[in-house]
């Protein structure tokens, strides 16, 4: 008898409708040769912080946030059928930090390099983990950014190496990306330094603050940076630092605070920005799920994947 | 000797302020002949949920709740005044959860058949009870229901028995009440299979997105659909999935994400609805008290029993 | 229609088994008249406390726990069926501080004085309320006292004034109780200072720490003091600190630290004491339930109770 | 060798990059003869509240916060550069209740009479603290007071002291404000009772529901009344009671409901508020650090003073 | 490029020391012929728990609670070799409990049919799947229980059905053991009913409570025990409800109090039981990981399985 | 006016007892020139942890717990009256963790090369920092070494690098100390390799079990093994891993477990080790605060340090 009664692999005898496709289910192991519209890959680093970060089990915590949706989209009456392809994890080493940071150029440089996907989500770790991303991605293509996130990143480097507080900062120092190629959205006071304002500035850096976002509105800024970028760059990189949000709405991101997004902003802003051709690459970070409530923030991330492939799907990208 | 200087029954030693009625303080034990405006009954079970809830626990968390509250509702200077009938809770068999659903209908059936309210107040125990409630309540009646939700609970009952995934579907499957009398309200994306929603579409339930309440307004919505509901049916009853808001707004319903209502626009729905004379029964599903922050959410479903009696009392319904 | 099907009044719909009484079902409101072995009185006040205190929500957290008890002892093959008279708590002043500990000492007069009960259990509060309800015990007879405690609580009350460090001093200072006729068990290094140790020499006091609790043993100690109090008083009242229990096992108390008792030596010690026929009353104090994990205190509470209970019914007291 | 590689004062090896000001290193010890634009005043009394509150931890989680914070605002590029003096706390002892507060008013006349700062931010506690503190700011000058709440805050002092229920009451019977002085902005339903409501009333309290907040809008409100006392007093005094905000926002303070402000709305009115000249003082009270979710709501109390001393900032006052 | 620089699969990029073998990774999946020394099955069934459990989760966490241990014994200086069959989870029903007690026969049945296995480990779930669990093992052989418990688990099952305090009672009335065979250990004070201490004793069940372990010791009544059990029946089966340790030690319990085992005590007696040759069979069961502290009774439960086969593997059994 | 009636520095007006000395009292800060009997360093490092770990955290939450504890030991009736220098905590860099480690080799040289106190206690941080406390240690004399761990912390270095598994192999790998000098304690099953056993016997470490421990006493154990030690040695470091404790006395630690070491036992063993002339240095390490039980583990690490004052201050050295 090979059959044997009612059971089920360790951690999959759980409840299934007929009619119901979990998003989760849409996750594929990778193999050399598989193709989809979609892959994604965990980046699973965070002692760069210069706080104490868990966001390294955040690819954990976020693809099983994945588990908690269906891949029917009601508003617009579609279906995600694409299977996204599931590269994994990259290996960290305990102690060698920066090494790390070069690991994940290479990693992802080698993902990259498959072509196995159309578009690309990353799965932080901290902010640190952008640089390396970008790093990667720009290896055969100009990359225009945008990163939506209270705090700037531009940091100097000096006084604590390569933090999550750095990661665009030494994308311009680097020259992997232009100034003029970056957007910064739902930038917040008294989470930023005049020195970083600043240096935004003097380099061109495209910065909007959440009064710009109350004010103009998210999509009108997307639209407007968008078709400017596009018209300078190949491809267009999403970097989702959910402290964009309010803490009422993310609160498990390490740096925490009052006066930022509503999710509801950021995920037409995402959905707006998916829609749009030259954007092909997404990472989402500073979520640390040790702190979490509940896994809300990671609800939300997973929620800003499914936004993302929502606007890819719907334009046929 | 038998007055004690300063002794209390166990647990009302507590502060009274001489000038405040509490909220909790309207509830009165249910006696034969009694009657009043209002009448409660909890119905605590949730071991039909398809996923781990102990929302059996919320019918004493959310009575608990209104000891937070006063009767006085300044906005429009009114004070609710009206008894709430307390029928206790039905009794839940550890083991028999088809039984206990069974059960719940001739407890309901015999509570309504009372005739001591006017207007009734259920409290869940998870969705699948709202089945069991309706069933009772449509036994002399034509019922048309208002769902709040951020899902259909149209799921087949092959799969899983009757959960709380599929009152409403059990509800059209057995004719209590026709498709055309469901109005949902606060369905979201990634939350639900196309299959739900076709089966709503061709049994004519009214379905209405957080897209679509983004958009017109829940009054708006909801004043159409009672109109319209108005004249088909006896009486519209209201079920009220705490689910449909976002989980920054009701952090204790097992299936939380973003993308809901805020509470006041569920507030604000429910004192519209209830002011309309045939909506005469309304139930609360979905809080789990053993995971939520505080009791908030059960805080906010005491709220929306204090809005259902302000707009019956303002319109003396 | 009088009997609704499967209707419980609120609260009251949960498992019962015919063949097990719960210990909460002993608890009976007092009435005048009423007479049984045991009467218990809740005393909820903790702002007299030197650190934030909950304390005033453990007699309701206790006479829940008892609810996860039987009345039977079967290491002894005995039943608890003795009534316990439930004479509620004693209102407390949001303000009036001092106020209150008079009350206490008044509500309490008021309760000793019906005779009701010939043992009494009183549930703290913080440890101030000892000074209140030993005083209102010892207007009618000489009072011996067995503290098991970390602390000496003989503070000087020109510093803080009638905190929960002071009842000891108090009664001593105010002739309530001799100081060799107080005994205090449990006393630890590193949590009291060197003037209170002295003061406790000088007065006579009876003072066992850890050290000796380990090398002796509880009961022993237990039978030599009482022995001695026995021939001196009229009644002896243990007043149990829930602090000399080490912190693994009362994880609920304020002043929590490593090196106190296991729960068995303390359970021990009651029931070796209940067995005296002059210990005639007991107070539980100490345990804050909004920082317990799990209410593992007042679950320790509870079962205090249910061994004093056990000695008491054992000897026929 | 006087000087050690590596070592820093205990709990002061924390990063520091050199562009970066936090707000807290704003704060200085206050000494005699130290002038500057603002000064704070710990105020830890929670005791006097009707419910249980370690509000009296709130001083030093909200000074905690300023780390969290930069001192740039980058929407009007400006950077916050003023000292805040620091008078540290005033001392409470245990027991005596109402003794602490006279000794507030002590402590507080004293502070005040420094005139070190020209504005001033005093750091609850529980809402009692604020008859103190505006009774000490009261005795040399007329004062009017704008006091967000969800609360009127005008109970009868008979039913517990002066609790945190009472404190407006308590300044209008004692003639230290005219009850046309006083302004109430966001009263909330099923909080409050008739008879304080009328008492507003007839005492001319300017009372705001949150009705007329979403209706109105905070600054138009703000606008109009602080106009209209700016022709009456001398001073204008905040008091910003944190459960003015929905419990979404401020999940740490004791009394939290649906149906609140929003956090942005807060920030902006205080904003707007700190620009007018007459406007000298603010407290910000009722936040329990210890039932918080990760000190977000002394997050919030921290930015209402980063708002206060940037609208102060930008208008040389 | 098949192979990508420093990618793992989801999940597993964490630390590997190449000396270390982590518990875990003995596991293996089933496949049919395989055979090994030991194999486990999870049993996620807690809907029949009296009180609200979630005992369904703990299959998981003890399986990840072997990642926190190596293959190592120092004390006896011995390794765990032999893998584990993991013949993953039996599915479970939402609404048919009775119907998933009667799976988990079939399933289980299935399971012990292939002789995959000479020794069993089941992972409950709640103690109800010990009857199902008892009931297919028993199905070929005469099997003896050691039941290691603080309560009976004797109830009638008139009053909830089959419930987790029901298992020994139906397997006695159903005749899948005998009485005689049935060892009780660790019965605890006021966890019982006098009721079903009568019936162990009428029908011969062998009782040992706290006192007895204490005084005795617990290897000693396990050797007296299993020899004469090992005259009588075929196999030897372990029932663990981890509700036998104290509190202190089992924290994630429904039913914790104080008064139970520590760890060591239950550690050692598991290992001497293994030892034996008849003892071919282990359950653990009521751990309810959603309310444990830090999983630390799922650790307890995986070293207890360590524990079984340290036994196993010195004996060579 | 200087003094403002009532107002103390923030944070210090607490509770002051004028017979009491809190042991926190006795830290003062280091200046060139001081001398005292103890002194203290924090080590705040733990991004080298294999797992998760905010350890670093620690030597703040031990120092805050020297404020729950007094200086009187009643006991012995003796008092801890020599000062504790505090010379502060070692500065770390987010992202150079190598670096770090180097850093705390040259601050401990500095700190140790004061001559500053005749007994130093290190306050980690994760075991890895005990490397480099050791080395510093070890510039100008032979160490040895007595570890309290669950766990050898000899791993390769290959596979992770500097990790806190690893720092007695570096010590011996890099000769600073002799593997002979090196005895371990508490060891325990399943939770090491058994490369790293069979390492350590190669290396003459002495190793004892938990069974060891359990069998033949702590503290005849040390007696033996600093007998043998002192005539190889200059001076002896205790380094305790609290991780050696059981997990009910520890919930703390990241590698929590049960079957270890009660607190009792530890404290007898750091008591005893203290009264040995050549113990001279103490490190406690890995307490994780952010995922303790209110403390606990850090108020054990305060005690241990109290226990090691204690026997030094017994024995005048
Ligand atoms: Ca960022
Ligand atoms: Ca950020
Ligand atoms: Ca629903
Ligand atoms: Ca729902
Ligand atoms: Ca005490
Ligand atoms: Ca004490
Ligand atoms: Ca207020
Ligand atoms: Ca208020
Ligand atoms: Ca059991
Ligand atoms: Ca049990
Ligand atoms: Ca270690
Ligand atoms: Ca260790």
């Amino acid at each position: 008898m090979n059959e044997l009664r009612h059971l089920k692999p360790a951690g999959k005898a759980i409840f299934h409708d007929r009619h119901t496709t979990k998003a989760k289910e849409l996750l594929e192991d990778w193999e050399p040769g598989k193709e989809r519209a979609f892959a994604v890959v965990g980046v699973p680093l965070s002692k760069p912080s210069i706080s104490h970060s868990g966001a390294s089990f955040a690819p954990d915590t976020i693809r099983a946030a994945l588990q908690s949706y269906t891949t029917y989209a009601g508003e617009s009456g579609m279906e995600l059928t694409d299977g996204i392809l599931d590269f994994g994890d990259i290996y960290m080493n305990p102690t060698d930090v920066i090494g790390n940071q070069d690991r994940i150029v290479e990693g992802l440089s080698d993902v990259f390099a498959t072509d196995a996907a159309k578009n690309w989500m990353l799965l932080g770790g901290d902010h640190s983990i952008s640089y390396a991303s970008i790093k990667a991605f720009a290896e055969k293509q100009t990359v225009g950014v945008i990163q939506f996130d209270a705090h700037h990143d531009l940091r100097n480097t000096a006084d604590g190496g390569p933090t999550n507080g750095t990661p665009f900062r030494r994308l311009l120092e680097d020259e992997i990306i232009d100034g003029e190629h970056l957007v910064q959205m739902g930038i917040r006071d008294f989470m930023n330094a005049a020195a970083y304002a600043d240096y935004a500035m003097e380099h061109g850096v495209g910065v909007y603050t959440m009064g710009d976002v109350d004010a103009v509105g998210v999509t009108e800024l997307l639209q407007r940076e968008i078709n400017r970028l596009a018209e300078k760059v190949d491809v267009i990189y999403l970097s989702i630092d959910m402290d964009v949000l309010d803490q009422a709405y993310a609160p498990g991101c390490p740096a925490i605070g009052p006066g930022g997004m509503d999710s509801k902003t950021l995920l037409d802003g995402v959905l707006f920005a998916a829609k749009q051709e030259k954007v092909r690459a997404m990472d989402v970070v500073e979520i640390d799920p040790t702190i979490d409530f509940r896994n809300m923030t990671s609800r939300v991330a997973a929620y800003v994947m499914l936004q993302f492939m929502k606007g890819k799907t719907e334009k046929g990208l």
